[in-house]
């Protein structure tokens, strides 16, 4: 879309009627800065609005559908696949004004928010009753609630806890027809009319604002263990990873590091120590056992004989502890925590993928990623969250250097097409956002993309909501 | 719809060029057995056929659709909301013959089945090794999983696991198109497009019909007991389901059943003995409690002290035990089974509703229902799945009876208005099907109704599925 000096006048101009004029802004610095999210892309927005409430939303959405404005929506954003960045410009609509509790009724497990509410700050209201709200992206401490059912977020804990789509009752939204969508209940059970709750999470913006939500929570466990497992290499991991998610006792948490991100941690980590990594470790699984105080002994004898295995094989363990304490095992998460940005401070531009195969293929997976590398001359760190199969592809490149870029260009493809080979899908929890949509034509299915198209429609007929993300470019 | 009889020769000797003669049907006897479900409505089809895999479904859709052919899928009959009655006529598929197992892959958590198994079948193949699937509506032992997944059924552990839509990972299906249409993954994370697999999961058969699904799985628990507790009246019982509720030890099921319940297993029940029911009781809470062995006893005693309260309180229990042999758990589980049947037989055509309401409302719910009854001067058996608020509303009336049909009807126009002041819903995992669709204009406002109206248009353009169910009629 082009948009020319005068309308954007014309459209300050009836903003001011909306807005006080401190919550808006057209200046091109503040448009600029609002032009990026944690993607390398960015594009200036040419319209900054803050609401601090849904009617506010509405006017805003209406406003820019009478102008054929689009219209992008964000949190704080921390998204990695450009989601919240305006490629179009248009107006970023940025909701981390809207940050109020609205109805916490511990009784009922429910917390109502509105969107910008952020996702570390949720959980100190709830965790003061007893419980707390699942998804934990990495970004917690920064990413907001509204992002988080935008991207259906998830993190270390979805292995037990299922993802964001699991863990939300109800939600308002304004559609981009510019009218207040009211979806799902404020309970557990519920099959009056179409499920447009989970049609909204995971939309990305492309359907509509999410303005405010409804929260299942989950009472906090009595008691937590961490448990440290090394490995010779990735392949006796994944085999422990299998045999682990085949018995009852869940984890709350299975976290792998391969060999090169063990490298990593042995050289940058402020406090080798804390891991105690063995010379000859390839690979560390980071479990997490929750629950009763008293059931815990029971559930570690069995995580532990799963990831054992045959003690006298090759894949067993090379070692393994338990952290007990609780700043032992706040030390170990922050050592997990570390790796993205320490991957960010050695190559800054490394391309992180966010791919998925079912658990028992994560061998298969790791052995492609590691024969891409090699083929390609190219230095890949592969960690993420392995109970669910979800494993983040760090490719060391840097994408200015046009052999390097061609190099990781080349590997990507490989590794895609081997995930889908095996059954997986391309985005566990980062979402499509601009970055990912040429690609999700080889993963979704031309009679279910038509379908999408048509949805998108319904929701936003003029096309406004956040273009250019989430679903593949229609002209093609 | 109006067919008539050249239209269904033609089309019949179409089917023949489709499906072997022995797997459709025009024969009017046929045709009226396959026109009931488990409500008590009844309109003959035109055509039945069995198809046995998905291609057969697909050709069957594009044949309906050339002929603008109502369709009504349908399993083995079960529900309760006349969801699989052919209202217009036109053809029944009946998917009972797609029962087979395509894939089951315990070290994965999923099996990939097709929709006409067997629900209690399904469980015999992954209870043997070590997983089941936690839908488990009462009629487990006949209704399919497909059924299940139209319907969204649920059942009593659906506090402790979720409801169908929480344990799918994907599906296929043919929609209203006659196209084939594959949505979710074979992972617990996936964030590509919009998420057709919830969308598709209690849609009720009007926007295609799903053929294959991918399920999760999730490990069986080591060991179960059953706390059986009666308390002096339902608001004592319903406040212990709220404590209850507000602690971390999660119950896998937490079922009641009102005093007027109790007097019907008091009259009714072949083993009144297995309840050992005291005079005074008026409520009965049944509390299933799993997990690994050695977990069970910490549970216990905190659930025990939840369920409680004050024990000098008049709220207090009256009796309390806990049922551990496996027959013995069984005994009471067979109590509250039959209760369904106990009350068709007293008032064969009773009214029974689904309503839920956020647990901490169960009180107030309560007591409107009783309110109603003693001003309309019906009788009202309530019993249902108190951890989710889940009410099984029961009006002993026959409404063949002009003047008890009357006052059933005003009772039940109180009782869902205070159910929706109350922020419930109207359906839990019963499904809106024909009977409830004109109630859900007070639940669903008009935007969210136009937004599933536009989604059936997409899935749906010749409005030939399953005409007359889940939306209410859009031609007032």
């Amino acid at each position: 879309m082009r948009l020319i000096a005068p309308d954007i006048q014309a459209i300050a101009q009836e903003l001011g009627t909306l807005l006080p004029a401190h919550r808006f802004s057209i200046e091109p610095s503040t448009c600029w800065a609002y032009g990026m999210d944690n993607s390398r892309l960015h594009h200036p927005a040419h319209i900054v609005a803050f609401p601090e409430h849904h009617e506010e939303v509405r006017t805003l959405v209406q406003l820019a559908r009478r102008y054929r404005l689009p219209i992008t929506p964000r949190g704080r954003g921390t998204g990695t696949a450009g989601g919240s960045v305006p490629l179009q410009g248009g107006m970023v609509v940025v909701l981390d004004r809207m940050n109020q509790v609205l109805e916490f009724r511990p009784e009922d497990r429910l917390i109502r928010v509105q969107s910008g509410l952020i996702n570390r700050e949720l959980q100190q209201v709830v965790n003061a009753a007893g419980f707390f709200w699942p998804p934990d992206p990495t970004s917690q401490a920064l990413c907001t609630i509204g992002g988080n059912l935008g991207c259906n977020a998830a993190g270390p804990h979805a292995v037990k806890y299922g993802t964001t789509r699991d863990n939300v009752l109800g939600l308002v939204a304004v559609a981009g027809t510019g009218e207040t969508l009211i979806a799902g209940t404020q309970t557990t059970k519920g099959v009056v009319g179409y499920d447009l709750t989970r049609l909204m999470i995971g939309s990305e913006g492309t359907l509509g604002i999410i303005t405010e939500m409804t929260l299942k929570l989950t009472p906090l466990p009595d008691a937590v263990r961490l448990m440290r497992i090394f490995y010779r290499d990735m392949h006796a991991a994944s085999l422990a990873v299998s045999r682990l998610m085949n018995q009852p006792a869940t984890p709350s948490a299975i976290e792998f590091i391969d060999g090169n991100a063990l490298n990593l941690m042995r050289q940058y980590s402020k406090n080798p120590e804390t891991l105690a990594i063995p010379a000859q470790a390839g690979a560390l699984l980071l479990i997490e056992i929750d629950g009763l105080a008293e059931s815990l002994s029971g559930q570690i004898e069995k995580i532990r004989a799963a990831a054992t295995g045959h003690a006298a094989s090759d894949t067993a363990p090379l070692a393994l502890s338990i952290a007990q304490s609780a700043s032992e095992i706040a030390a170990l998460w922050a050592a997990r925590k570390a790796l993205s940005p320490t991957l960010r401070h050695i190559a800054p531009k490394k391309i992180n993928e966010d791919v998925v195969v079912p658990v028992s293929r994560i061998p298969a997976l790791i052995a492609a990623i590691d024969a891409s590398a090699a083929k390609h001359a190219i230095k890949i760190v592969n960690f993420g969250h392995a109970g669910n199969g979800n494993i983040h592809v760090n490719l060391l490149i840097d994408p200015q250097d046009p052999s390097q870029l061609a190099a990781g260009d080349a590997a990507l493809a490989e590794i895609f097409t081997t995930v889908l080979a095996l059954n997986g899908t391309l985005s566990g929890e980062h979402g499509v956002g601009a970055v990912k949509r040429e690609y999700i034509r080889a993963e979704i299915d031309p009679v279910s993309l038509a379908l999408m198209r048509g949805i998108k429609a319904v929701f936003d007929p003029d096309g406004i909501m956040n273009p250019q993300k989430k679903l593949p470019d229609d002209t093609q």
